[in-house]
């Protein structure tokens, strides 16, 4: 099966190579070529010729040689920080399905968000001369651009999720003012009143600016955090749990809570369940991710907010695309809408 | 940003040529690029210059430029047929990891289990010329091998996690019997003898193997399932709940549950404290998988068998660049041991 990947130049078994392709055409191979790369004039039935003569061989151009004559090499990087995967998953399906679709193919390099492992992929990415780079990462916190590797100035670079701190790049970020309005106009819509807000570490962005835009919301409709302030916690179902006694203890007429992520969402129903207070008819929940394992197993199953991350990969692609093109690109920060996924928590 | 990348055939700004290296040495581009490649005989005085050279201007090589002439393009494909990722994600950062330490570059394809993406990432990683495809999924179900593609057979594929259906090619996969005897072993080691196994659905060979095993380890200490038969069901919490409470009915007396997987544990701990059962000291429960989010926020938190997917990719990226160098490459089916993690549902 490894014998002939074991021997040096030698093309796959089978493989008609572009000499055969002039040959039956009856033109020079740079005829062929020129013919392939669409480069050069010629007359039309000449080209259909070698057109004909690719479909009657099946022969397919090698990429390295083509790379070396377009100056593209129809690659693109798609580097993560992220070695967990929840959020950059599918944010890089995304992107690498918007790109896959057509011929880009797609560099992985997971950094572990460790500096020396980023410049080590970076240069082998300049090495393969990418077209461009995404970059991806697990929090909406900026980030610093891309820098350190000669060449890289002239490369496209766009970051999903987690943007660059150069408002000169492009970078493509989640809208958490949006989100915030949308679980906070549904609890309101839904007659709830007295809001609970608890969510992640303070100095988590996501945290914070959810928060923000959430108290902002509030205050727009004359109320205010039932508790008169935000829960800052952790991203975790114990916290949820903990927040909820917290809240009940000093807010008893609470009606709602909206959480900064899905698994403090359900920390929070389960407390309620186990305080023997029914959700939705007693108090609404509303979680944040639209995380499938976390809102679905929870009872009830959750009113989520879902920040569409594929669809903040395909853009990054797209914007990519466009900047490779120099067709207007369009720098600086794109935002990408969420949505309200209604289940049975409110 | 982008001026560059759109004008075909310009190196990005700042690069030393080929030919750059050739002039600093005094030597030909001829004998620089042999210097470089290592082929031909020189003398050592001239290859050192050559290198002096490169050092002085910083020169990194085109790669495409070097695939044409060593016929390897440092590339593996690498396929996932999981669009969720949960179980691919750690086994394909395990293959980047190994694979990406070395000068080799993971070109990632995301078929979402559908043969016409399979086809078209297939005839796009042949283009490349890739010197080798690593395969995974997010079952551990055989699969048929990759086919239709001309030149395929010259290209080295290792399949991880979900194994080959035919026993000639190289598989990397997990040990469900050792996995289960682990889970077993400790339940009777801490005194259990009634153990209920309560797993996913009957047609996936997670859950069919994990059980055979379960019940072989058992019948060899003696013993059988607390309720005489294997409780398949599904991959969720709910089956959890509801195989808990249909277990104590018909077998009261049961002291132990050791679960498919973590989600069904998760939810056998949650119906056995809300009857009031104390888990670990009334009944032990085991999961299967160690996936962080469901065995960390289970009250107890659980013990499970971890799989070590990150270690399966790495061994999957190993055995491929044996197979690539043509050196022992070893087909048939690689197992990578599991591991097993205590904590206080035991």
């Amino acid at each position: 099966m490894t014998s002939a990947a074991g021997v040096p130049g030698s093309p796959p078994a089978g493989r008609a190579k572009l000499a055969d392709v002039a040959a039956l055409a009856g033109v020079s191979v740079g005829t062929a070529s020129k013919a392939l790369s669409g480069a050069g004039r010629m007359r039309p039935e000449t080209r259909q010729r070698v057109l004909d003569a690719v479909e009657a061989l099946g022969f397919r151009p090698n990429q390295h040689a083509q790379s070396l004559h377009t100056g593209r090499s129809w690659t693109v990087g798609l580097m993560t920080t992220d070695g967990i995967g929840r959020f950059s998953t599918p944010v890089l399906l995304g992107a690498e399905d918007a790109l896959g679709a057509g011929k880009i193919s797609v560099l992985l390099c997971d950094t572990r968000g460790d500096a020396i492992r980023e410049q080590h992929h970076l240069r082998n990415l300049m090495d393969r001369r990418v077209d461009g780079i995404i970059v991806t990462g697990r929090r909406t916190d900026p980030r610093p651009p891309l820098t350190g590797i000669t060449g890289l100035e002239s490369v496209p670079v766009v970051y999903a999720l987690s943007p660059s701190t150069d408002a000169a790049d492009t970078s493509v970020v989640t809208d958490d003012r949006g989100g915030a309005q949308l679980a906070v106009e549904h609890l309101l819509s839904t007659g709830r009143t007295r809001v609970a807000h608890v969510t992640g570490p303070e100095h988590h962005a996501a945290a914070r600016d959810r928060a923000r835009h959430a108290v902002g919301h509030l205050c727009a409709a004359g109320l205010s955090p039932s508790t008169g302030r935000v829960h800052f916690g952790e991203w975790s179902e114990a916290w949820g749990r903990r927040a909820a006694d917290a809240v009940l203890r000093t807010a008893p007429d609470t009606d709602a809570f909206f959480c900064g992520n899905d698994q403090i969402a359900r920390g929070v129903t389960d407390a309620l369940r186990e305080r023997g207070v029914s959700v939705p008819e007693d108090i609404a929940v509303i979680g944040y991710d639209n995380w499938d394992t976390m809102a679905l197993a929870s009872r009830p199953p959750l009113t989520t907010i879902d920040m569409n991350l594929a669809e903040i990969g395909r853009v990054a692609a797209l914007q990519l695309l466009r900047a490779i093109d120099d067709a207007d690109a369009t720098p600086g920060v794109h935002t990408v809408p969420c949505r309200l996924v209604v289940r049975e928590s409110t």
